[in-house]
């Protein structure tokens, strides 16, 4: 195995701690997606839950608020049978003048497994992978503009089971993809996945300098981004950028890039919509089109669960066998 | 089965969602306070656990605080053995923009099977019941001015406990009730268990307009009121309503209609005193009254625990049978 | 059995609350050392896991913030297998009005099995202990200046896994021992077990009126105190206390008082380091100091699980036997 040496993996390729999406390849990828295939027979069970990580224990480190993706990973640790820990950064230690380190040595010194962290600084989780024992997995659950592979995961997860192959999808990337952690992450899954054509929509002021460097194509013109693609994926408008620069006005981003029943038709029959939530319904989605039949919005989280509960259960593994 | 369509019940006649005491007949308040019986029991045992909701997610959404409330049904989950997620909703997604609806939708997708809610817009708990699917039970932990049905149903279980048969009772109702949701479900319910006699007690300006027409005797003098009365229910007074023109000061409020000792003689000898809690001692009740051995207050908490697990076991019958 | 009346203590002598060191013995102290010992070994086992509190509910009552003692109480009790409920009251009933006896009396019809509680008011612990039915066990998780009996024996319970036998030691306080309820349950700890020499050291401004009263040497001269101690416990320097006559600036605090290689020279060879946490690096402790192989403030943090395991166990044996 003469792997390239990637914090995220162990010694013998298995992941270890699941930080972002670059460095690891198609077919571990691959693996998560079929592992959860396995999970979400666990949510339809009459009992919801396997004894997987009975007796360990999690904290969700959460630096920075979140409801859906909090929410979700706390029942995925439920639903796999372990302690959670909820620790909520902002009202505690580091309050009190205590550094990250040391608040992460205290959390290690308490026997703590399994760290999922979500922090408004990029590269939070792999600077809190770097500083803890071998025997403690981290989850990044969304660091800064950076990363945020879970919900990338999810994504790859909800696209396959609509449309089987990666390798003949266009698919499109629509809104501020400056701002989002998201759409990088979901940039690196879709190339490492095969996909052949990723599009990202945009207006200018929202658009990363050299974002075409990850190999995409980019379009500020929305109803020539949207011919034919077989996958739309809406990226949340951060109400706290509309002003200044960046955004004229809702309703002007709304009537230039928000996704309509009539650009929906310039995708091809069976196009699949998506969109991380929380959404702003008449900002970057009209209603209709985020309940219409294209919309696989609400698979999305139920997907969450079980590829959250996959990646957990593989970065333990090591813990567990 | 010819019953009149009622979202709380589903085809045969079983409790689905727990939302209000109207619409509920005698035979299933019954069965409720029968089965509440039975779970009395588990608060007694070494282990305080049954496995009957053991894999189930219920998630407690309270868009209003709470602690007394809240608490016993999250330790009634626990003793069910159910997986329980807190959403304190102020802080979290519909801070973000997000609509009811779409909050509701996501939590679904997240396979939560029962969702207990607590609100201050009256109706909120019978819209979020008519937009969740068929396999989501939903309890109403208090919406509004309207209804507060199990805070009702644990005040009915204390009275048949100690009273045994409700037909023969005359039970007083004392405070304010134009702004009580629990007088308002304990009206009904005591009306629906054959309650020949309730009277209502309050100052002029916290009388709900055609409160008379739920059935009930009305008064604004307490010493008239409470004239050979077997069961006192006092409600809170709400001090945030004070000021303006509903009240004068506290002390005036005590005078003309706080519970002493002296008109606590005024009611039958075996007269019990309820209260829902938190007390205002020395504005709507006089402190050695509730300390008195006429007050039932505390099992009136223990109650809502046994009631609580009936409620839910019940409202989950369908789901785990 | 001709023990004196002790609130801590039942008719046999066996732990009920625990509440503060003063009043224990020896041999009960001993016992929790012992049965700390035992519960090491959970954290270390695949499933961090003993069943030996299911089915019992433990109420984390606090009513001061705390991150550390909280999550580690926390952990503790999951490994137990005991159902927890958080109640972070600041937030809470008290906000409405109600006195604690009434919070208290409700708690316990709530049929909880044990209150952790944490408060800033001396002897908070002591009164709700005196306020609860005999089947509940009180912990104390620090109150006020007065005591902090955990984290007393977890120090002890560290001191004893390095150095074995108390009857030898010399063991130096310093700091900000007038505000600590830590450094008080800690003399009280080390005099109990036979501790020969304890030293306190700190500005005459932060020493407490009578400190002497307690068996303890007092120096306003680290570098004094210091010399050929084998232990040496640091406190944490409350960042809001330093204003106005007590301190004068961290940088002198730190000149005068701060723990650096050089003086911890003075001691002997194998002295050991202690800190409760957070630290304050560079004010009370120097940074490398705190980080070396004398050190073994992150013992202390593991020792604490297994040490708060043993109290509630011990606690509830009467319980659960």
């Amino acid at each position: 195995m003469n792997r390239p040496k990637n914090i995220q993996l162990d010694s013998n390729g298995k992941l270890r701690h699941f930080l972002s999406i670059e460095g690891l390849n198609r077919s571990l990828l691959t693996e998560i997606l079929d592992s959860a295939e396995n999970f979400t027979s666990v949510g339809k069970q009459q009992a919801k839950k396997v004894p997987l990580l009975r007796g360990k224990t999690i904290a969700n480190l959460f630096f920075e608020p979140s409801t859906r993706t909090r929410t979700t990973f706390d029942l995925a640790e439920k639903r796999l049978s372990a302690d959670v820990i909820n620790i909520d950064i902002n009202r505690s230690a580091t309050a009190k003048g205590e550094t990250l380190l040391d608040t992460l040595q205290n959390l290690t010194a308490m026997q703590i497994d399994m760290f999922v962290v979500r922090h408004n600084s990029s590269g939070a989780a792999h600077f809190i992978a770097q500083n803890v024992p071998d025997s403690i997995s981290v989850i990044n659950a969304g660091d800064g503009r950076h990363s945020h592979p879970t919900q990338a995961m999810l994504d790859m997860f909800t696209i396959r089971r609509e449309k089987q192959d990666f390798t003949k999808l266009k698919v499109a990337i629509v809104g501020d993809v400056m701002h989002s952690r998201v759409a990088r992450s979901q940039i690196h899954a879709l190339n490492i996945l095969g996909c052949p054509e990723i599009r990202v929509i945009a207006p200018r002021t929202l658009l990363p300098l050299h974002i075409e460097d990850l190999g995409v194509h980019v379009t500020t013109n929305i109803d020539d981004g949207l011919a034919g693609v077989d996958v739309i994926i809406m990226l949340r408008l951060q109400n706290e950028r509309m002003s200044g620069a960046h955004l004229p006005s809702k309703q002007e981003y709304f009537k230039d890039y928000g996704l309509t029943s009539k650009r929906l038709k310039l995708a091809a029959d069976d196009v699949i919509l998506m969109h991380p939530g929380p959404m702003n319904r008449g900002v970057e989605i009209e209603s209709s089109v985020a309940d219409s039949d294209n919309s696989v919005i609400l698979q999305q989280v139920t997907n969450g669960i079980a590829v959250r509960m996959a990646v957990m259960a593989m970065a333990m593994q090591g813990n567990i066998l």
